[in-house]
């Protein structure tokens, strides 16, 4: 135990159950040595460690390192947690040498500098992910920027769209997520290391070569705020949150799209599951799942936001609660993310049930605007072009079927051909301002989606973090 | 695999990942054997199975619950779930008869019914340890039925009251909380077998038979209904994080007690813990624990209504998010409350500490209430007390130690001897209406706690369920 | 102002914006005459007061309850919350008896009263208007106890149901809304009144002959966990938000059905919206709100458990927040049941788009269990109905079409007449066990349901509280 | 009403009410009137509209924002919405051309618009009350660079801190709140005017020019996200729960400071609020509000995450429950912010108070360091410092009083004069790396926290936005 000198007893069984985080934050071993070198690194610097001294830690660490890495490390029952647990490791194979590395330091300022190390990884790694699905779907627009499709809006037919238009409207919140992410990385990647308990370490440490070291962008300006700042915890539970939000408006729609009501697509099955009772169910869990995980995540954030809600001291036993949220939402889309990649990338679309439940009064306001640029006024154009939708239902006639002459007695503002003039490519073309569905849009669209999505998987990050 | 027959292919390894309960949901394997128990013994009662199949199924059931006991079952890759991997286990050990024990029902109702009778287990169990906890707060009550300290409302000193007056204070909200946990248990107990899929079950299973020989209070009325209802679920998660708050609330104010600027309880060092940089420290970790762990419950209950959601058919996928809350909501309170209990248990008292804290001015109500005994509108009692606090105040004594003269001298509403009435023995009795803090009140309050925590151990709630 | 007496100055501008609770408290005015009114009483029975002094309190309390009814009560700027405002008012009309009133009580057993005279209303309110939908939903599946349609499970088709059966899978949720309501209102039903500020009142009051005159049914039985306890509210939240989930499971398939994809029904006019840009739109705009209102609600109860989670003393200003979560919880449930009610009512069913929809593939599970009846163990049966559904899509019939001989070369273990036994009534007629969809068991489920629901409006709740 | 045409009936009363969301998007009408008036310089633009028209419109919509300015403006039942509302008026004042001004967008993409520009400028303004916190922090420092105080973790006595280092500590979270609400107004700042109902405006918009009209920076890419995207909303109720927790956290150790147990603060007057019933008692009830109202800002983020997700067309009704949580959050902040500025501005300290509760024990990790400093093991310094405390504790004597022998004869590794070299001043002055607590690097962090807030308060914020 790292802190027993002072105490006459021994901790309750129970009560150390309770307190010991090694179950959980054992995912951070790689962080803590990485931290615990340039500590060693930082300490020799300041001449408090001699390069002897260092060099033993730091040949020390990296066997424990490899310990981890092979699977061959064993954690011992008195392991508070992961700190304690290498700090321990350490001294078996290092010897006495091992007990000068927590000079000057504390496990307040330890375990916020791992866990930040932790998650400037675990969004890079999230980045990777939603680029891979971003780019999914992109690649699944490509032949489809011509595929006429209903729009809904309050899920009702509204107007015609393009299946690559419908598309590419869950890429750009896949592209705000990564730009969170980057954001979220920014933020966590301020050292805190060097605060130490709380006050600040008595040592003469030269933080900002130790940020260079560990690759953070800047250090902590406040001691007390260093150990008790979880922002970019909650920033990162937020973010993840908001990504799950995009994927379950992602899976939403495509569970509806693959009943065989709308029969849009067709999952593969390698993306889809049965049914213990019933033989004939094909039934999209991989959606459902990102749609119901969605859930979690935002029990996440709340959990973490409760946790932090009026802790009044710098370090708080209550920060322990950061971990587990944090750990599992990375898993939640780690898990999520390449599954749904997999599922754009494989799915099947039918253009013919889609082109099928094209309602022709879907171009009423296609009828609408042509009024309007024969210079009727917009508010009475829709009037008027609401009175032939509901004189074409009356009749149990198409819009597009109903005669000219019944429209032309309905109101005289009508002329006979106003209804020839409604048509589905029009209808798209008519749409090209920047962002419609007009085919020119779209292709412009694509093309500027292909070069974002390119672009942010330039970043290497690739880097491994601790896995479930 | 359970549902194979329609697929062509196999399942994507990520997506197989994504969907597989089993990491989680093997915490039901008993909860499941018992439910395949009962219903290989009602398709008996049906005539769908002989009764030595039944037998055999039985048998076989039992055989396979005998390996989870003693840690001897071995799950295989393609195990989807804790349903699937009893059922390939079964057949393993009974053989071909074990393909007839799923008929008539469906993995829908199967875990419906698992998780309702894991949480009426678990109802049991946190009804026992809310039963401790509150059980070691009667008992550190009892001898202080009388020691004096101040009692505090927006964290100010407001009037004398007694420490046992404030333990008991904690014993009513855990009394809530049991009660709720017993509605939980009720509310979990209604029976959801025989819905099968969604439409019900088309074998003659007596479904009140069979829940009677699984302990549930009825049946569910409507099939869709059944599998699709999970508020007995979330209603455990809310009655958790109500508990933790609870908790939280307790531990809050002992966190600051055991301050020294306070200085009105010691932690024992079983419960206690240290600093790995500050060689002083006493850090009350358990308590902040149970204070940051009410944001994790908060969570919970947060996450599962949110996946409830709008969720359309009688059974989605989304529903496997059910579990881990739940699970993780009894583990929480599990590890906590008797940690609690000991902490409780074992804290010392000071009393002298307290009264050193007791500021005369916390007398100013008594004063206003005997300024109303002697006729003047309490309003006005009120003011005239509050001048003379500030009297007090401002010449730097005690209200208790103000001149009869200057108070006279204050308003011609006093009199003399009105400083003289003030006594903190008089104030705590005064205050003997029925959950008053007057000793006498207070001991009739203990005798009633202490009866009602005793009735409510005697229910048998040691039951054992899936742990950790 | 209610405590000047000890203060030098006056609160700052915004700090007395800040704390005023008017703008929302107000809507307790008559619950907190009512509490006034026995207390006055209380106070008489004591011997605190006069009979004539109570009298003179009550007559004055009625006049300012009858100013609040016709709307002529006018506040000061000066009333900090509901409180003050009637006591202030209350002088005016009354003169100094006035000032005896608040003897012995404190505004923090007041509130608590207050607020819980309330939420007993409330949940009184809300099981009324829950009946009503309970009822609408009662009355629409009565024609319709054979009106086959897909059953889905993962949106699936799964198998046939009935639209009754449908339409009461439903009413149970709202019958268990109504019994936690009912649990809220004995939870809400404790009387906090004579625990003063947190101590206890110093004068004889009878708790529970007040308790009774206020209908309460019980007292609490400590004075600091009666001013701090707001489980009421937070329970009252949590019942508020899962009515809520129900509401949005009952409205999503609804939203889906009213598509022309499913085409099952048809709403009204009367609950339906357009488009300010689309003439031929109609919008399921109740269904919706039904929808998202159900994330408000579980905003509210998160909110209130992260504002509780912590609080050290008895009272402390954080519980000022109960308030308006409570309120809004209230009024947003009585705005959407009532127009879902309307719209259960009035919405068009057709029953033929039902059973277009209707593939012979969900009835596989029948062809399985007609196996299962030949001997064959499900496990197997389940295999062999799966193969002839993958044969029948290789071939492009229905199921129901595939060939004898097909069929039988299939395997060996098919008969000739298996597929010439499928049959939709056969379907539903086998679910015949309690809560299936068999006709048989429908009617029977709805007899019940009919009942409980006419037995839930026996209560009158027809009581007013303050509205929005 | 804007889309009747098509619709036999009227919306039943009650649906009206619940569909209608006048009673809180008025607060948007500034944004309503700018974004029209921009649209119909953009219709100009594109030649749909003539010079004459989109002056008439411009003069029109300009009156109908004076009506709003003065109060003038008469709300109709029939008013929908803020959209409905000013059209209808524009109509009233300007004749029939007002009938043109909806041409080519819908009310999906205005309304985005609108709360787009809203949020704007509500992050401006937060960032303005920020700003005055952070400055009334940075003024209470500066004379208390040097006065020493307990620092704490977990509540418990630590190392010895400055005040100043304290308030600075309270300083950073604001700064990243700041930098928050500038990504989140960066979020908003993009155009969705021009997306109409979903399938983008069929007239040839000048988009980046309406963009840059309106003082957006981007325009949406596509129009099914522009009007489905509320990330911006949920990133504005993420940011104002975060400084809300910040709040809490300042406010919580305040609540503590300012009771006599610690007395380490009084708060003035004017932020105190009094007791009805305890003449004596002085409440922190800002502090206390500004610790409850983070719950309340937890909630509202939580309830549109959940409201928002598995929405499945581009727009759904549900998106109209994105206001009011935002209006909510703005004003909670907008009300606490600059009651804490005044709280911390007119707040006394009391440095003997905070003198006298410097135990010498918290010199322990300056001893170990001592030890360090002479060639020891910080491990092994840890635990002789842990022992020579609770040699101390044993004793009843302070550390710094512990007789040199007694050290000594503790263990050898102590040298007599140990405890001599412990000292308040040294201890602080150790910690003088970047962000220590040490005077000089107080001084430091001090000025440029000066700077940092000073820059922040550059930018106009001063713009006005519809308050409550």
């Amino acid at each position: 135990m790292l802190w027993g000198g002072r105490f006459a007893g021994l901790l309750d069984p129970a009560a150390h159950a309770l307190n010991r985080s090694l179950p959980f934050d054992r995912r951070l071993w790689a962080e803590d040595v990485a931290g615990s070198r340039a500590w060693a690194h930082a300490l020799a610097r300041a001449g408090v460690l001699t390069g002897d001294e260092a060099a033993a830690l730091d040949a020390g660490l990296q066997a424990v390192a490899d310990e981890f890495r092979c699977g061959a490390f064993a954690f011992a029952e008195a392991d508070e947690d992961i700190h304690s647990a290498v700090e321990r490791r350490l001294g078996e194979l290092a010897g006495p040498v091992a007990g000068k590395l927590h000079t000057g330091r504390s496990r307040n300022d330890q375990v916020a500098t791992d866990l930040r190390l932790w998650v400037m990884t675990a969004c890079d790694r999230l980045v990777d992910a939603t680029g891979q699905l971003a780019s999914a779907l992109v690649e699944a627009a490509t032949p489809h920027g011509a595929t006429l499709m209903p729009g809904f809006t309050h899920l009702q037919p509204a107007q015609p769209i393009t299946w690559a238009h419908w598309l590419l409207a869950h890429v750009w919140p896949l592209a705000r997520d990564r730009d969170r992410l980057n954001q979220v990385r920014a933020s966590a990647a301020v050292l805190p290391l060097g605060a130490a308990a709380l006050a600040g370490t008595a040592f003469g440490i030269d933080r900002a070569a130790l940020a260079a070291d560990l690759g953070f962008r800047a250090v902590t300006p406040n001691s007390l705020d260093a150990v008790a700042d979880r922002d970019f915890a909650a920033e990162f539970l937020f973010a993840a949150a908001l990504t799950g939000i995009h994927l379950s408006r992602l899976a939403e729609p495509l569970i509806l799209f693959a009943t065989p009501a709308f029969g849009f697509i067709a999952l593969d099955d390698r993306f889809s599951t049965g049914s213990s009772l019933m033989p004939q169910k094909k039934n999209p869990d991989p959606l459902e799942l990102a749609r119901g995980k969605a859930g979690r995540l935002i029990g996440h954030v709340t959990a973490l936001l409760a946790t932090l809600k009026g802790l009044p001291s710098a370090y708080d036993k209550d920060l322990q609660e950061d971990k587990e949220p944090v750990f599992d939402a990375f898993d939640t889309l780690d898990a999520l993310l390449p599954v749904l990649a997999g599922l754009v990338a494989t799915l099947r679309v039918d253009p013919a049930r889609m082109a099928a439940q094209l309602d022709p009064a879907m171009l009423a306001t296609d009828l609408a605007d042509h009024l309007v640029r024969r210079g009727i006024p917009f508010r009475r154009a829709h009037a008027l072009a609401g009175r032939a939708v509901r004189l074409a239902e009356d009749r149990g006639v198409a819009l597009t079927a109903l005669p000219a002459a019944d429209l032309v007695a309905l109101d005289a503002a009508f002329e006979p051909d106003d209804i020839a003039a409604l048509d589905w490519s029009a209808a798209l073309d008519a749409r090209s301002a920047e962002g419609g569905t007009a085919p020119a849009a779209v292709a412009r669209q694509l093309a500027v989606a292909r070069a974002v999505v390119a672009a942010w998987g330039d970043k290497d990050g690739g880097a491994s973090i601790g896995r479930r």
